[in-house]
C-alpha cells in the first residue's frame, strides 16, 4: 500500500498526493512510513515563501506569479497558511476563492493548511507538504503565510527565497510587526503601490536594509499593484535572479542544510510532545498537577522529575520509534 | 545569594525582581534555581490576557485600567510581549512610551519581553515572569500580547481572565485572524468605538458568540474609547464579574490547573531543546544534515536515530536535572 502511494505520487497523481497530505495533517506518525520512501524523489522544486500583514495582497501576487509561470509550461504547487475560526470549523480564506480561478489548471495544485489542530506540528506538516508536493513534480512550491507571529515566521524559513509583501498606510504598529520579521525577506514588495504613503514606506524600508551592511545579497524593493498586473513580470525577474545568487553563492546548499536542522528540531519536539500526551490520559499528570497548584511542589521540580520518567519509559521500548526501526 | 534574592522580592524590592527577569530571559536553567523557591509565595495575584490585533488600543486600555486599579490602592505588573525589530536591537513599543506615564509609581512594574531571542521559550520565561512579579507583590497582573499568530494566542491562555480587543474598519482579512483566537475571548472589547463599522463589529461578534452555544460565561461585548477613558470603569465591572464567575463556579482552579499543565509541557519542551542545542554544537548533526541534503537518508529515519542517541546521553547524566536533584 505504501509504496503504491509512493509510485502514484511520483507519477504525478494529484488525488494521492491530497490523500497523503491530509494523513500527514491528521496522523503524522502513521504518515511518516510514507514520507521517509518519499524523501528520495524531493530536492528539485523552488520553494518561494510570500509573507506580509494581513490584507497586503499575499494571494494575489501569488496567484499572479503563478499565471506566469503556467505560461512557462512550469507547475506550480501552493501551499496556503491559514488562520481559521473554531466557530466555522474550517479554513476561510484559500480553497474555495481561489479554486474558481486556479484549480481547473491541472497544473496547479493548491492547498490550504489550518493553523489549528497541529499544536506546535503546523510547521512539521508544512515541510512534509513541501515533500509531497516536490515529489508529485511540481517546480515551483509557494508557501503563502501571514507574516506576524514567531512561528508564521518560522514556517516560511524553510523557503529558498522569502518575499516579504507590505502596503502602504497601515499604520505605525503593523509597521513595527512587519520589522520584526525584515530579517527574513529576501525581496521586498510594496503591494497596492497606488496608495497613499508609498513613498514613506519605501523609504522607511530602504533606510531599514541600509542600516543592515553584512548582507551579500541587498534584497530588491519592489512596486507592485498585484490586482492591475502592475509589477509582477520583475518580481518574478527578481526572484530568478536570487535563485541564481543562491546558487552560485553556495548560499542555496547552506539554506537547505538550515531548512532540514529546523525540520529536525520540529520533528524531535513533536516526537516529545507526543510521549508527553500518553501521561496526561493516564492521569498521572493530573497528581502532579494537583500538588503544584496546593504549592506542594513547583513546576521546576517536578519536571526535572517527569522528564526522568518519561526517558525511562522511552528506553523500555515505549516509543513508537523504537518499534518501527 | 539566592535566598537573598528571594527575600528581597517576597519584600518588594523592585530591583531585585527586574534582575531576576533579566536572568530568566538569558539564563533560563540558572533563574530556575531561584524560581523554585520564589514559587511557595505566588498564587495570589489576578492575572489578566489583553490581546487583539495590532493598533487596537491594547497599551492604552491596559494603563487606562491600571490607573483605576491604583487609585483603589492596588498594586499593578505589566508584561507586555513586544515584537522587536532586528535592525534596531530592542524593544520598539513599551517601555520607553510608557514609563513617562506610569513607570513614577511604584506600585506599578512595567516589563518590555522582546518576541526574539527566546527562541520558543518566549511563553516559558513569560510564566515565569508573571511569577516574580506575583511574588513581588502585584495585585493584579497584566499580560500584553499581540492577537495574532499561534505562539502569541498561546502565552496569553495562562491568564484568568482574556480580555480580546478589537476595533473597527481593520477590514476582512484582519477580521478573519482576530477570529482564530475568539474561542479565548472571556469579555470582548471594541475599542475607538467612534469609529465608522463599529455596529457591523459588533454585530458580528455577538453573532459568533452566538454560535458557541457550550459555554456557562457568556462573553460580554464592551465599547470603549480607551484615550478618552470611555468604558474603562464598565471594562473593569466586567472583569471583575468574570473573576467572581470563576472563583464561584470553580473554573478558576481549573484554568490554574491547565495553566501549570502548559507550562509543564514548555520546560519540557525547552529542556529537551537544550540538550539537542549541545548536538549541533558538537558538528555530530553537520554530518547527519550533509546526508539527508544528498539524500543518503531521510530526516525521519534520522530522527529516531538521533532521539535514541539523545535518551542514552540522557540517562548517562549529560543533563543539568539530573545533577540537581
Amino acid at each position: 500500500m505504501e509504496m503504491e502511494i509512493v509510485e502514484k505520487i511520483t507519477n504525478g497523481d494529484r488525488r494521492a498526493a491530497a490523500k497523503l497530505i491530509t494523513l500527514v495533517e491528521n496522523n503524522f506518525s502513521q504518515a511518516q512510513d510514507i514520507l521517509k520512501k518519499i524523501y528520495n524523489y524531493t530536492g528539485n522544486a523552488l520553494v518561494i515563501g510570500i509573507t506580509g500583514p494581513p490584507g497586503s495582497g499575499k494571494s494575489t501576487v501569488t496567484d499572479k506569479i503563478t499565471k506566469i509561470l503556467r505560461g512557462q509550461g512550469k507547475t506550480v504547487g501552493i501551499i496556503a497558511i491559514d488562520p481559521t475560526s473554531p466557530f466555522t470549523g474550517g479554513a476561510l480564506l484559500g480553497d474555495r476563492i481561489r479554486m474558481q480561478d486556479l484549480s481547473l489548471d491541472k497544473g496547479v495544485f493548491i492547498r490550504s493548511m489550518s493553523t489549528r489542530g497541529h499544536l506546535g506540528g503546523l510547521s512539521q506538516a508544512t515541510q512534509a507538504t513541501v515533500k509531497i508536493l516536490d515529489a508529485l513534480g511540481k517546480d515551483v512550491i509557494f508557501i503563502e503565510t501571514v507574516g506576524v507571529g514567531q512561528s508564521e515566521v518560522d514556517i516560511v524559513k524553510v523557503a529558498d527565497t522569502v518575499v516579504l509583501i507590505s502596503m502602504p498606510g497601515m499604520g505605525d504598529d503593523i509597521q513595527i510587526i512587519k520589522a520584526g520579521i525584515m530579517e527574513i525577506g529576501d525581496i521586498f514588495v510594496i503591494n497596492k503601490a497606488d496608495k497613499e504613503g508609498y513613498e514613506r514606506l519605501a523609504t522607511e524600508i530602504e533606510m531599514m536594509l541600509d542600516l543592515n551592511q553584512n548582507k551579500r545579497w541587498r534584497p530588491p524593493v519592489l512596486k507592485t499593484i498585484a490586482t492591475d498586473n502592475v509589477g509582477i513580470k520583475e518580481l518574478l525577474k527578481e526572484i530568478n535572479r536570487h535563485i541564481e545568487y543562491l546558487k552560485e553563492s553556495g548560499e542555496l546548499e547552506q539554506r537547505r542544510r538550515e531548512s532540514v536542522k529546523k525540520e529536525m528540531f520540529d520533528l524531535i519536539q513533536e516526537q516529545w510532545k507526543e510521549i508527553l500526551s500518553t501521561f496526561i490520559d493516564n492521569g498521572f499528570l493530573n497528581k502532579i498537577v494537583t500538588k503544584i497548584v496546593k504549592r506542594e511542589e513547583d513546576p521546576y521540580t517536578a519536571v526535572e522529575k517527569l522528564s526522568n520518567i518519561l526517558v525511562h519509559s522511552y528506553t523500555k521500548g515505549g516509543v513508537k520509534s523504537d518499534r518501527k526501526d
